[in-house]
């Protein structure tokens, strides 16, 4: 299978501590790199994970909290000083402009790679980015300010070929891609061999959504149906409901009926407040709905 | 002996590595705190070094380059959330207001203490700071842009009370203070025991400067002379002292040039580029030249 992988980086909420990074992942799909939020601690988080910087595609901010924002002059200035030279896009919600610009301005006035600004309407779900291998959309979140989560759906792959039966019937392998893409095969004699007897399906298309910062929001769920896997935001465990309620943001317990009401496949955990020594609880009480549930760490690799 | 010590924080030059954080220092005289430069990922710096954050006095800027700045929102900010209420005062060159008050405006809105940033002339050397126990003053340095040193310098303690002679001569302990500032003692019979005698001298008057980035500049030994330690940035080898005069940095040779020249007590150097696998080439060529000389690390304490 081609890769799909989320590399977290960093899932603590906005205080950082030497166990959790505020949030920052990044997304290879394909060796293209993605990244979601960019807390402080980026570019360093980047080299002990031994991510090549070179292949960031992209960076998509949730909303504009200095725990999700804070790393970004920092690496744009690095991609400067490593003489980066392809565009990087960045988006994000209202004010990103107003916010960045006088800092990129300043700070990397010289650059040798143009960095775009791009302001997301964080209101409706929209297709922001598509390439060859994946399209990335918005999902609207609720929380203090305008804010969004993103959606990463891998574009569907071709069937694979079936080695054994190219060879039985002899087809030559320039027809491969033609068979791949649909094509039956004739025979010299005139027999039609259909493709599908050439060929085993494709991969399932997978698909990964980033929920955070968010109160909870159960009309998420029909946006989310049958993701592959959810990180959604457990700031807080139910015992600290009212304070989650009061701060915008989701307890472990909302973040499971999420995932139970979209029938995701897993469930990862994030951006924990940095008041709960362990997060054993937070997974306790998610597992309770929603079996399939994971933390995320810093450091952790989850293949899709 | 009162405390007067440094914490290195991060003693890398512009790239940050997981060796090195770019420039931040801690130093705490008599538990007061100050802070220098405020690389990113200071906040982290702080809790892996079990500085109590609240201690904060004020924050000394040396230029507005990346490497010496990108952590400070981010610490103003988990300052803010920590509750502090103490104004913090932040030092730095021009355009520290037009660069940070606006970051200030949108991410510290509701801050419950004043941050007041204060512009400072990076031409000549100038009181900036004065308490009960320090004096701060700026060190002019030569740099692509707008920059200075920092210099600071504990104010004389009072002579040490000798316990055997104020038991000796039955001077009752109200006096002490008096004694300390100086007075004589008339004993009952009229004879006066002079105050040294009751005395040990006071603790030499320490000094800590601070001195980074700066190409080689001879004339700061003069304000230099005889400081207790010297922090000098060491960016390059001598095998690089074209570049670093193109880039308005230092070698070890020229570090340890103004070390000698102004006869400090130790050399510490720092700034490492992130070129150099082991700094231990840097340290052998200053040593060379000033022997009493040191490599700074992260997490490293300095006492005085």
């Amino acid at each position: 299978m081609e890769k799909f992988e989320i590399n977290i980086l960093g899932c603590g909420a906005a205080l950082p501590t030497p166990k959790h990074l505020s949030s920052v992942q990044v997304v290879n799909v394909r060796e293209k790199l993605f990244m979601l939020d960019c807390a402080e601690g980026t570019q360093m988080a980047l080299r002990r994970s031994h991510i090549n910087f070179t292949h960031l595609r992209a960076i998509f901010l949730t909303h504009l909290h200095g725990d999700h924002v804070f790393g970004l002059i920092g690496l744009l200035s690095t991609l400067r000083l490593l003489g980066r030279l392809q565009s990087l896009h960045v988006y994000g919600p209202q004010d990103l402009q107003c916010i960045f610009q006088p800092q990129i301005d300043y700070f990397c006035a010289e650059s040798p790679f143009e960095i775009l600004l791009h302001e997301i309407d964080t209101k409706k779900p929209q297709l922001i980015y598509e390439d060859r291998s994946v399209e990335i959309s918005t999902l609207p979140l609720s929380h203090r300010v305008p804010c969004c989560g993103y959606l990463f759906r891998e574009k569907p792959t071709l069937p694979h070929i079936r080695r054994d039966a190219i060879d039985y019937y002899q087809i030559p392998l320039s027809q491969i891609n033609n068979i791949k893409a649909g094509m039956d095969w004739t025979m010299p004699d005139g027999t039609v061999i259909p493709h599908q007897r050439l060929t085993t399906p494709p991969d399932p298309v997978r698909s990964y959504a980033y929920c955070t910062d968010t109160a909870f929001r159960p009309q998420l769920a029909d946006l989310l149906q049958g993701v592959t896997c959810l990180y959604h935001e457990a700031t807080f465990t139910s015992e600290h409901a009212l304070l989650a309620k009061n701060t915008h943001h989701s307890t472990a317990t909302q973040a499971a009926e999420i995932a139970k009401d979209a029938q995701v496949g897993k469930l990862m955990l994030g951006h924990f407040s940095s008041r709960y020594k362990s997060e054993e609880m937070l997974l306790q009480e998610a597992q309770r709905i929603f079996p399939n549930t994971l933390l995320a760490n810093d450091g952790m690799k989850v293949t899709l």
